[in-house]
């Protein structure tokens, strides 16, 4: 691996300095031996940790329980006060040990059902970045799974054909074209379903070509995340028997891993990647693009990078590590994407008209007109922010 | 203050609960107990930072020592596996506790000379964000401070005769009219120092308008930081008489709160921020009014949140909590300004034509382009921005 070097902050020169004083080396090791004891202390925390996982399963209690939290978060504040500790040192130690505490019951099995019926479920392009990911999620919570992709002895036909339920993971482009290959080997009171990021055509086709149960899954996450917790997928029923188990069990197996489920029709999902995925993909697109024409090199900017900027660029950098093809797709296939596009042209031609123009009332204008959007949201958003920014500053 | 509401999850209803069971109950008080324990050590740790400021202090050594963290880091992540906790927790909490252990370290003085000269710094514009900022700062260093702003007794002209460094911080378009104004009661053997986004101009009035030394200064910041640590600022030699003791005297200020010093030529700077603000600034407000233009309402959108739209749409609405006024200016009194519009715009134009075309080969050429220009970057980026996301998801 890469030596991970630090971003906003290096030291412009090697100084070569005098040997530290005694009394600063006494101080130092007086701090190590603290820290033994701190990390002796997160280890009993852990073991109990794990304790009270087999008791939340064993009671079939779930993992999060936010009124604890609070209450954690509340307390431990209020000590830390008569201790002359920081606030929002404590908060955010505290932060990091709820979220490994929760990783840490989910890792062990917390949520997974006792009596959760085990299926055999096919991933189709199971050597993909979601289609392992799915395929791993699936074992972990006790089901079978057969991977087909195209080079696996298995056939997709074959792997469907065997499977009670079959997941469509394959890239954009191509998912019409399996789903019409494969829907009519599913099995009659199985399960057919999908992870591609827009949900009114692939569902349409699901139906069309298949005799079986149908939902649409769109999970709003990329393969490389740290953890399934907290990360939604959007559930979007497209045909379904009276008292069909798929529901139930598709829920059950994503909410063992932490993970939150939102039902949606395909045209609500749709209008909202509208904004949630074209919008903001193509802004980051334009920025990106811009950036590299423009050709100053990112070791100049960086020099001068605030906080807000070096953010703005990571995340910029982020969405060009990704697929091409992917996200060429999300635009291509929206059915919001011109009027998204008008909506993004038009700004600009607006702003850059106030800024020629040297007219500070007309910006003002426009300043308030997506402040006014953004309303009482701002609040949590400058709140959030500030946290993020001083996450980012402390790896400097 | 408003309650704090989690941004990425909320329980969907309240389902009433039963009883938790005894051995949790029993289980928790454990918990609460080894957190009594962790508070205490975290308290005397603090108790040995402070002591560790005075040593510094007095052996005048720099607060942060890169090889102490990193050793630490390293140790500390070594000794958890054998307690069997996980690495980024341990790397996660530490980062929190060596940050809070530098701005401690800050707070006591660590890196306030004792043979700093006592100057009196008039802050013109000192009732606002940066000025008030400023003025805390120089009197945290030992400095004397005169406020003159529109609503003091004491006026900027009257502040500035009486000062050894005349520090501007005032609207951008009130600047220029300022230095003229007071720029002729500088002392000749003062400083005359401003604040302002861009340098060539302010630098120059600066000169012209006064017989003192002159600093062009740009603290890439807002008031609204948490901590001034690791906090870049940008110092541009205006005019300086020989063996001028203010360079020395305001990076020391400056410093002394653990800021990092970046030294540049006006024109250097202000190309920069071409990039840094006045790009960044216009990706951010075209996305913003795009999305106020498209009105599909925040609390719908969120819904279908991944972590990336998320902090996109968090950094988004910081910004338009910030002054109108200040971005107008930036973008009206940037010289590169025209330069970065028509580079956003053929950028706009580019990927749009391609997805209108459903021209897929055409959008790799453009991903590609951009991708190749953030070249080895993309790593670190991808390091840090998964980090952040984590923090992000954490306080869902």
């Amino acid at each position: 691996m890469k030596r991970q070097e630090s971003l906003l902050s290096k030291t412009p020169d090697h100084i070569s300095t005098p040997p530290l004083p005694q009394e600063l080396l006494d101080l130092r090791k007086q701090i190590d031996r603290l820290d033994s004891q701190l990390l002796e202390v997160l280890a009993q925390r852990n073991h109990v940790v794990s304790r009270v996982a087999g008791v939340k399963k064993k009671h079939q209690i779930p993992i999060r329980d936010r009124e604890r939290e609070t209450s954690i978060l509340q307390d431990r504040k209020s000590t830390c006060q008569t201790l002359g500790l920081s606030d929002s040192v404590v908060e955010n130690v505290y932060r990091v040990l709820l979220t490994a505490s929760r990783e840490r019951q989910a890792d062990l099995g917390t949520e997974v059902p006792d009596n959760l019926s085990q299926r055999t479920v096919a991933v189709i392009g199971g050597h993909g970045g979601m289609g392992k990911l799915f395929a791993n999620l699936f074992e972990s919570v006790g089901q079978e799974v057969l991977l087909a992709d195209l080079d696996t002895t298995l056939t997709p036909t074959e792997a469907a054909s065997r499977a009670d339920a079959v997941l469509i993971s394959v890239p954009m482009r191509a998912t019409v074209e399996v789903i019409r290959k494969i829907g009519p080997s599913c099995r009659k009171d199985g399960l057919l379903f999908d992870v591609t990021s827009t949900k009114v055509e692939p569902v349409e086709e699901m139906i069309q070509n298949s005799c079986c149960d149908v939902i649409g899954t769109h999970p709003m996450f990329g393969p490389s995340v740290n953890t399934l917790q907290e990360q939604r997928v959007v559930l979007v029923h497209g045909r379904l028997r009276e008292n069909s188990p798929w529901p139930n069990w598709l829920s059950r197996c994503l909410k063992a891993r932490g993970m939150l489920i939102l039902e949606s029709d395909a045209e609500e999902h749709d209008r909202s990647m509208g904004i949630v995925q074209v919008l903001t993909h193509l802004s980051t697109q334009v920025l990106g693009l811009a950036m590299a024409r423009l050709g100053v090199p990112i070791t100049q900017t960086m020099r001068f990078a605030s906080p807000v900027y070096l953010m703005g660029l990571i995340m910029t950098a982020r969405h060009f590590c990704q697929s091409s093809e992917l996200y060429g797709a999300i635009h291509m296939s929206n059915p919001n994407q011109p009027e998204v596009a008008r909506a993004f042209s038009q700004s600009l031609t607006d702003w850059l008209e106030s800024v020629k123009n040297k007219d500070q009332e007309e910006f003002d204008r426009l300043f308030t007109e997506a402040h006014n959007f953004f309303g009482d949201f701002s609040d949590q958003a400058l709140t959030q922010s500030t946290h993020l920014i001083d996450r980012l500053v402390e790896r400097g």
